[in-house]
């Protein structure tokens, strides 16, 4: 079966994040100055370069590859929760090269910020935490 | 004309599928259990492998393919309606592989989670309701 | 330092776009009749065609493509605010084609839609308008 949590949103914040900054590092950094322990992001624009994640299932590890080019956000789609005490995003991205050709992953640490637009809705109510989950290997929500 | 109505968001449900299970089937699922009508919803995550639509503007009929590997969810957008007195999930999808290239298209039935973390927003309002449209030869909105 | 407002969620616009009409003027459209100042916007659907731009960080300028067949949205994600007095809607997109490779890039005019369906959330709060930003030669939000 799912898990699921019932939740409202208490606010929203709409801006961008600073040119040169690291996106994963910069987006976390506003959810804790704000204080946000469970929320959802979304963001589009451009980075410099991209560092990504494929979770490779039956080693049941990341592996992480680089992109080493400008490319357009063509969506990030995440959610804040904590984990071991800490806020963690978890992001996944889709860029697009000069192409228009299209890539994508698990957005890791090395991906830098072009010009970046984000909206984080900031739910109140019953919280989700990570831990250890046995079937995939990943820090997954537990009730 | 753009057709539409004005909602409001009643709640928000956070929270993760079941390993193995298929993903539209799935998120139907949640939206049924809680007697979703209207909202929208979007996931990230991997599946283990995907069935996706594309359809055929010319031919008026959807064609389906089979991506037989294990994939990262870059992002899903849907949203939940009525057809014929029963919840529909309607969504789109965007996968990427081990070499990060990016892959896309109508969230079919045979798509497997690996690892999925969904939020779908309830609305309270004026609902929608899907019936087929003679332009397109699809299931849309009719007011 | 990132910059960004709180804003609250006044209400949500969910619906369809006309066959045939380009999806970002529609957009605007809808924002405009609406009096949408500031906002987020998402949408899935299927194109007649794309015209999309890849900005060039070095040149400072977008280079514009267009993708002359049907495409499915498999993501648009973007955000409502204001420019020089004009509703000024930023989105990108994520495009699939008949083999389920994606595309993006910078939704601009000349993507002509084949069925779209959008949610538009419209917030209330302190306002974010956009100015010519030294750093990136784009226009972006100053407080």
């Amino acid at each position: 079966m799912a898990i699921y949590n019932e939740v409202q949103v208490q606010q929203t914040l709409i801006g961008k994040l600073k040119h040169g900054g690291d996106l994963l590092e910069e987006l976390t950094s506003v959810c804790e100055r704000n204080g946000v322990s469970l929320g959802r992001v979304e963001a589009l624009g451009a980075v410099k370069k991209a560092r990504l994640g494929f979770y490779n299932q039956q080693a049941r590890k990341y592996d992480f590859f680089e992109i080493e080019e400008p490319l357009e956000i063509t969506g990030l789609i995440g959610n804040i929760s904590m984990r071991d005490g800490k806020t963690m995003v978890h992001a996944h991205i889709t860029l697009s090269d000069a192409h228009g050709r299209a890539y994508g992953g698990h957005l890791a640490p090395g991906t830098v910020v072009f010009a970046c637009e984000f909206t984080i809705d900031v739910y109140k109510g019953q919280q989700l935490r990570r831990a250890y989950d046995e079937e995939t290997g990943l820090p997954l929500w537990k009730m």
